[in-house]
């Protein structure tokens, strides 16, 4: 990647003088920018094809609104790449998902405009209702603008924010980006509805402010006032009223589009026209996710979310058969076939949950619900209600969307759900939101719920079946991202856990894929002349006596936990055996790559060595 | 309140006789259940205005359709007493709402009648789904049937539920029970919408089946028949196909309605013809709020959720000026007139959490943003970016919606935002479900998060004046349902902790209300002669240095608390502070007066008084 100031990128004062290109200007940016993503994508992995279908619409957002007055809220962040290269952060851009490097979702520490953090998918419209209403309390004339792809429409969260913006006079502008494609192939009514609205001739309805757009206020920039010119055709088609009201005005709010997103004057109008507006305004803009890479355009599931790839091939290599989420859905599959009370939910992560096999083999009983948390918890304890066996396979982070439902709906009524927690644990490049470090936590406080969290592929195997088809109420399987890396025995293998004996009085604690770390640990010390026992958990709550018993046999009893310490299941057994010492969690953990995260938590196979060998001396003496 | 068999309710079978009823006898048997229900809730409680007007409509349901084979699931199911009565609860409803009585809400294990459990709202569409799609999958002809009011509908869950419900194929009914009245009166887009519905002609919408419809497929029951017969010019009305389509159509549903919901013969053909067309079909029914009770039809406010009343009078002793809730509104609106950045969010609690001074006070600083807890705390993040002090009011059970977003969209960046967590601890008579019992443990897990529990108003006053003005980050202030009960002295009131020596080894902590308990169980101890120290918290997390070092200088610390032991605050000082007993919350806490709750989990005086000399007892023998 040049990143020297020969190029637009390098040499421009961004987003300022980006109000000042021609179209054709903006053209030859755009493609720089594509050039850029790809780069970066491929040496650092990250979100592709989305960034790839918001070039030319993140060029009109900062040509048309004035960032950071004008508030700018990405849903997800993992949309805002070109944002990023536009607001001052082309240099350092190949630190994209590095430690200490450009996160990869929106980030207000890092930038001023980055209005609002943005991990989570569905909450643009809501931190936007915010930005917008304490505007006009101070009687600030600028906007909000949310942008949001037709994925993020499928929450619930959405409808909450538009619902409340609907009915208010703030400035709140929401973009809808419909590339027919959130994360999985979209789901759900409103993506259907939107697909309707896509093929939809342009309109612009207002609540009867129509002339006062018309004789349009004064636009900024003379090259805007040529675009306008220059599509005078664009216009005629763009407003237009004698189209039914669509679903956005009947909640209140005016409506623009479709767009076509790779048009830079089209949405050059579009946006200046939602401004003229004023009020809340949707726009609704199509674009091709993946725009300007075949591989990409080609299969966008395939490159939402990818580790570094090939740049030539276009190789991704994120849905990988070595991996734990792959092996739970061809277990999940697997026990399909014995028995047809089995159904799948995703809240549309198909692939990244590995359950795109059980969907192609049992269609009927598979259900991708969209980016619909809540809804998938109380669904599965519906089918549950009737007598089915649903799985819900959902990363952990996003799983805190249903917690209510989880205690609510599931756990006060002992409903047998089977919630499959992937991403469990440290997730690396993603960064703070979505670490995998509360699920633990807040579920082993919700009465009736059980938690598995197997170390490698046997286990998940062993308790994804017992989840289902021995246990009752609720039962969690919690498992990391990536793959199975265990080097130890067979042995450790176990249903419920492992006592290694070596005759120490010392044990070390641990469960799930810090087992690993542990281990190596337990070894090194070995070799230094230290004994420690090792107590592998898989039922890692409830809790079983006889590990109380066990604990009760030791002087000294360390618990490694790769989770957030309030709450952990190291502090429920400190709590009651008073010889134990947790090292957990205590604060929210930044993007790096998973060795580099356990690291510096303390909890890689070094420190751990490093911690216990510390003590040893200390108490020597 | 006369239970024999002298009246309908208590000599029918029911429901199955139901659907052999004239329109006349129907009529005589509403009036019946109305008396019951003004009398029960006058004597025990409960929820009045949304009961007296879902009569006629619970009647047609269980015409309509023949539940449990059917699941007909009430959203929320404090609307649902009507279907008790008719479904073999009239014997022992007068239980309702006591220990070991009727619930206030739907609850499975009560009755299978009771498809779903239903005591947080905006659920019922998911759920039913679930149903509807076992039935489909097991080749079952059978419905499922989600009853919400127009406040469940402004949640994101119900979204959720209707975006997947609409793309089906599967027998889901929806009835949207429009009363204009959630909890305080109704807000946002949708409600607006619902409105315009409200007063549109008649007609019902299908996607091309309402030929099938009009030459009716046989109907269960003569009295029905005769019931299509004599409203043939309803019917007429009903079927009118020339109007624009709903939202709901654009969703994917077959539309019916709007129903006049106190008119039993058109509710009859409206849900005979929702059956006819199949698939998913929503049903606008229209219904007045406290219907044919005069103080409740007009103030249905005031009677959503009441304690005893008055029968004469009507007077509700629900909104009372001495309640937590009430001191904290007041606080509000006092601390908001030296701030202008003060805003107040409620999600459509504005009476139950004491806002209503602040809106009448401050409109544009209040924000009521219906049953949206999701939307709340993201709103009130973007709030807090743009600079304002957003306060967001809310009972600590509904505050589990918003969970996520704690973490994701307040605690990450450290947000200044204040929650006031109302209804935290035990809150008696709703049982399981809104018990507050959890937010101590899953908010105290997030970085960033700051918990006050106060016991007094004045306490309450002080917290919430120096969560506002002194603190920064998220902070939570939590307080109980009810009034003010201490009986202890001033110098017990603190800004952090009371210290109160009286030169024992033994020390009790607590925290809120339940000093109350302790301070008795300390005198009766005392009058025994077992002296105890007592330390109360105020600032429960994080803990302060100092609490460690007091804790430190006991033999022996109890540790009492009104929350799920797990991530409790005890818990976590007991796992480092090995002198520490906690006694807590093991398990969901059903339905009961909070005295009565709080002795059967060992935490009322008597039975805190009686371990502690129990063990003082032992120890000595």
């Amino acid at each position: 990647m040049n990143m020297d100031s020969d190029n637009m990128l390098g040499s421009l004062n961004l987003p300022a003088d980006l109000k000042n290109l021609s179209i054709d200007e903006c053209k030859a940016l755009a493609a720089e920018m594509r050039e850029v993503l790809v780069k970066t994508v491929a040496n650092n992995g990250g979100h592709l094809a989305s960034n790839l279908g918001t070039v030319e619409l993140s060029i009109a957002v900062h040509r048309a609104f004035e960032s950071p007055k004008d508030k700018i809220i990405w849903d997800v962040g993992h949309q805002s790449y070109n944002h990023k290269l536009l607001t001052g952060r082309y240099k350092g851009f190949d630190t994209l998902r590095k430690k200490d490097g450009i996160s990869g979702f929106c980030r207000p520490g890092e930038s001023v405009h980055d209005a609002f953090i943005s991990g989570h998918s569905s909450t643009s419209v809501s931190a936007a209702l915010g930005y917008a209403y304490a505007m006009k309390l101070r009687g600030s004339p600028n906007y909000a603008v949310a942008i949001l792809g037709d994925g993020a429409a499928t929450g619930g969260e959405f409808f909450e924010g538009l619902n409340n913006a609907g009915k208010s006079d703030a400035n709140i502008i929401v973009i809808i980006n419909h590339n027919e494609m959130s994360i999985s192939k979209n789901v759900g009514g409103l993506a259907k509805y939107l697909a309707t609205l896509r093929t939809k001739q342009k309109y612009i309805k207002t609540k009867g402010k129509v002339e006062k757009l018309l004789d349009s206020t004064p636009l900024v920039g003379n090259s805007l006032k040529n675009t306008i010119k220059a599509s005078k055709n664009a216009v005629k088609n763009i407003v237009l009223r004698n189209s039914a009201p669509t679903l956005f005005e009947d909640l209140g709010f005016s409506f623009v589009g479709p767009v076509d997103g790779h048009n830079i004057s089209e949405l050059d109008y579009a946006l200046r026209a939602a401004k003229t507006i004023g009020g809340p305004v949707i726009i609704h803009v199509n674009t091709v996710k993946g725009k300007g890479y075949a591989p990409a355009e080609h299969n966008p599931g395939g490159y939402h979310g990818v580790g570094a790839f090939d740049l030539e091939t276009g190789n991704p290599d994120a849905v990988s058969s070595d991996s734990f989420s792959c092996v739970f859905g061809e277990t999940l599959t697997r026990l399909a076939a014995k028995s047809t009370k089995i159904c799948a939910i995703t809240a549309a992560m198909k692939y990244g949950t590995g359950l795109d096999k059980f969907a192609r083999r049992y269609p009927k009983r598979f259900f991708d619900v969209g980016i619909a948390e809540q809804h998938a918890v109380t669904f599965a304890g519906g089918l549950a209600a009737a007598g089915m066996i649903p799985v819900f396979a959902v990363y952990s982070s996003f799983l805190q969307r249903g917690y209510d439902q989880v205690i609510h709906d599931l756990a006060i009524t002992n409903a047998h759900v089977v919630i499959g927690i992937d991403r469990a644990g440290i997730v690396g490049e993603d960064g703070e939101t979505h670490q995998g470090i509360f699920d633990v936590s807040f579920l082993s406080s919700i009465p009736n719920v059980k938690i598995y969290s197997p170390s490698s592929y046997e286990e998940l195997r062993k308790c994804t079946d017992r989840a289902i088809n021995t246990d009752t109420g609720v039962v969690c399987v919690r498992y990391p991202r990536g793959n199975d890396k265990s080097e130890y025995e067979p042995s450790y293998v176990s249903n419920s856990f492992t006592h290694e004996k070596v005759g120490s009085d010392t044990l070390i604690i641990t469960y799930g894929r810090l087992f690993n770390e542990v281990y190596k640990a337990h070894r090194k010390l070995s070799d230094s002349g230290i004994l420690t026992d090792i107590l592998k958990l898989i039922q890692i709550h409830p809790i079983k006596s006889q590990v109380l018993s066990i604990i009760s046999g030791y002087k000294k009893v360390y618990f490694f936990e790769e989770g957030i310490l309030s709450g952990s299941i190291g502090q429920q057994l400190s709590s009651v055996c008073k010889n134990v010492e947790v090292c957990a969690i205590t604060d929210f953990v930044p993007q790096a790559s998973v060795n580099e995260a356990l690291d510096s938590l303390g909890l890689s196979g070094d420190k751990i060595y490093e911690k216990i060998k510390a003590d040893f001396n200390e108490n020597k003496a």
